[in-house]
């Protein structure tokens, strides 16, 4: 049933396409779902997907396949699509956020003209108001195909209302109940419409603990909110609580995902998204600059051991832990500091001060230490012909673990405090200054140990 | 509206415990959002916990509270519940899937007790259905509540089947359409129906190409193609076709919420999930076996180091470097395996072959040697006083950073062609396995450096 894109397959389009077989290639359109047609655009050049567009005959489905592109590939192709093309063929058929998105999508020139474009008014008048929130906010990820009915009326006017409405709206999961002024009082399922009988009033029947947003909650809150409760599609109100239009789960499925990549990019010192696909020069930018951050942090490594350069001098195998002592400190402070950033964005209230957390973390990083410092000594205790050495390394490791993992749970927490992204403390930032501190502990131990044993 | 968790709040409630006054907190019950109440429950105890539970008079509410409970929190829980209380007050009330989890967290000897105390037989036939899936796979997420009608009624018929159905299900999303043998053909929303006439057939109205999953397909799989197709509910079928459950959207974004959690994990080097909220040991378990490996990789490190001791003693400034080119192989490969593990966890078809993938690799990363490379030769010839040991960082950095993000993108293709999770190779193997190859290149050119220039 379902479609994979095969190399076999993609050979086949592209000769169809070479071979200008309009018949052809629109059958083979049709078949697809839009969202596999956006897949094979991304094997296409532009000219062929063009082509293809254009043989779309269906105008939802060919509005589903331009929401659906990535966003690099939705504005190299609208650069080649003309203006009442991409008005009448495409955002005519499109929900009003995804069509909102194309607009914004658009050079300002080009703006103006596609607005004016589009046939249905009531759509343009629609988008023209989606354009005036920020994209990362409620008001910017929702939609206004909303079915609303009046908390006076009975079920029998309400279905009606609803037919009259229900052409606009893909999927309909809630009826919201408004009053006279527009002000959300609750929702309805339909299913609760099927049950109730002709003249049931739709204020006995509604739900009025319903969950809503303002339009400028942010976009992660709003997702976070919904994943919380389970909710399919939350209304949007405005600040009187008038309602303005609803988001549905789709779209906030999305949001929490570039969240989780957007964390794991910084995690792996990448300070833009990074695909496979990308190319070369994308892939470079988005990796040199935490890559020199690790470079400077290695020249000020360079300069601590340097101020120890006599001492390594008269004692050689004080060098052959340095790698581990600063492996060691870099993974332990990733790891508290991944549990903390991790915490930060479940949003879970946690009661827990900074500083309980914090000694928390500082109680697990002494059993780490003592196990890990043992073990070390055991190792070199037997295989290390230096006992000051053997020495050095134990202690040096047990400091730089306590030390590591409570600055790797504190820098997060800091961050956060101040209100700038606790993920960012998770990466090579982390690791980068737990080396630095755990050389410069491991080399002044050192010096004090081959001094008095 | 929106409920908060305070201290404040908090300390109101334990006191409303500790006085046993059964009213009050019992209206506090009522008045919060079951998944507010499970939130509450992880700041008590568990005989406070357990006293609220049982005060919670609104049987689907209590159910819910069960259902949002931690998976560890449901377990303490259900050890201090009585059979019949599990059965009659909770498992009545609960969707079949959420009661399957909440049997199968039972201890074996409890099952069967408890599934023949609840008197609702076709929820215990349910369940005992559902127990036999694997909890990874579509079967083990599906919930038996689906509303379905034959392919051959019309609508009016239709419509009287969904009033008598509808009761036992929360959300509809959509009726599923069968033929006389139960073999799935098609869905139907609500709204679909509420528009066509009585007479209407429903073979004419049906959506036909539904795309569904077998009860063996893996969780994440199914997670990834509902959130691709952004579908709402997914039919779940067996072998022939036949319909046996749906999945929704909310189970989908839990497994995605766990995978991403999940690579986090892996790549900070826990073994196992953590949060800030587990207890000292918990943590110290998580987090022991990657520093362990940590500190393996960073004896071979010092083992590399003994091997080239004379030429340390000579020239202790090779010493220096040592963490710069440890550090730097490590960011540079975490950050090409991490690119690629993500590319291969979105599931993106990806035509480009392995060799083609590590030769765009090999690409970005002589590009990123050369630029670091460069900045670090200008920095030691300006501010050392050593040129062999300027030219050894140098040319070692070069070397380092190109084998070390080949590395980074080889090793996570090669786990996922040999079935086994890619994120393995992002965290602290990739980092260890590099500081090693680093160190082995920088001392080796080192070595012949300082003996020829």
């Amino acid at each position: 049933m379902q479609f994979e894109l095969t190399r076999e397959f993609l050979n086949l389009l592209i000769e169809t396409i070479d071979n200008k077989d309009d018949k052809a290639a629109s059958q083979i359109m049709e078949d697809i779902h839009a969202v596999d047609i956006a897949d094979i655009y991304n094997e296409l050049n532009i000219e062929q997907a063009k082509y293809l567009f254009l043989l779309i005959e269906d105008g939802e489905k060919a509005a589903d396949v331009l929401a659906e592109l990535d966003d690099d590939d939705r504005t190299r192709f609208l650069k080649v699509l003309p203006d009442d093309i991409i008005a009448s063929k495409f955002i005519d058929h499109m929900d009003s956020d995804d069509a909102a998105d194309v607009i914004a999508d658009l050079p300002d020139e080009r703006r103006e003209e596609v607005l004016q474009k589009i046939k249905d008014i009531d759509q343009a008048g629609d988008i023209v108001d989606l354009l005036s929130y920020d994209e990362d906010t409620a008001g910017g990820l929702m939609g206004k195909e909303i079915i609303t009915v009046n908390i006076n009326e009975e079920v029998e006017d309400a279905i009606a209302e609803i037919r009259k409405q229900v052409e606009e709206v893909d999927e309909i999961y809630y009826v919201y109940v408004v009053n006279d002024d527009y002000i959300l009082q609750g929702a309805l399922s339909l299913a609760k419409l099927l049950l109730a009988t002709k003249n049931t009033k739709i204020k006995d029947i509604i739900q009025s603990d319903v969950i809503s947003v303002k339009a400028d909650m942010k976009a992660e809150d709003v997702a976070n909110l919904s994943d919380k409760y389970d909710l399919v599609a939350l209304p949007v109100i405005d600040n009187i609580g008038r309602l303005l239009g609803r988001i549905t789960f789709d779209d906030l499925v999305d949001v929490m995902r570039e969240e989780a990549e957007k964390d794991i990019q910084m995690m792996s010192g990448l300070t833009q998204e990074v695909e496979h696909s990308d190319k070369v020069w994308q892939m470079t930018k988005a990796r040199l600059p935490w890559l020199f951050i690790g470079l400077i942090g290695g020249i000020f490594g360079a300069l601590v051991i340097g101020v120890y350069e006599d001492d390594l001098v008269k004692n050689a195998s004080m060098a052959f832990f340095i790698p581990l002592i600063a492996a060691m400190g870099g993974n332990v402070g990733v790891q508290s500091s991944s549990i903390v950033v991790q915490g930060l964005a479940s949003g879970s209230p946690g009661f827990e001060s900074t500083f309980k957390k914090v000694l928390k973390e500082l109680f697990v990083s002494i059993i780490n230490a003592i196990v890990l410092s043992v073990a070390i000594f055991l190792y070199n205790y037997f295989f290390s012909s230096s006992f000051a050495l053997t020495v050095t390394v134990s202690i040096s490791l047990f400091i730089v673990i306590i030390l590591a993992s409570v600055f790797g749970a504190f820098v997060p927490l800091a961050l956060n405090r101040y209100k700038i992204d606790p993920a960012l403390a998770t990466g090579p930032f982390i690791t980068t200054a737990n080396d630095i501190i755990g050389l410069f502990i491991y080399l002044a131990i050192g010096a004090v140990m081959f001094a008095i044993l």
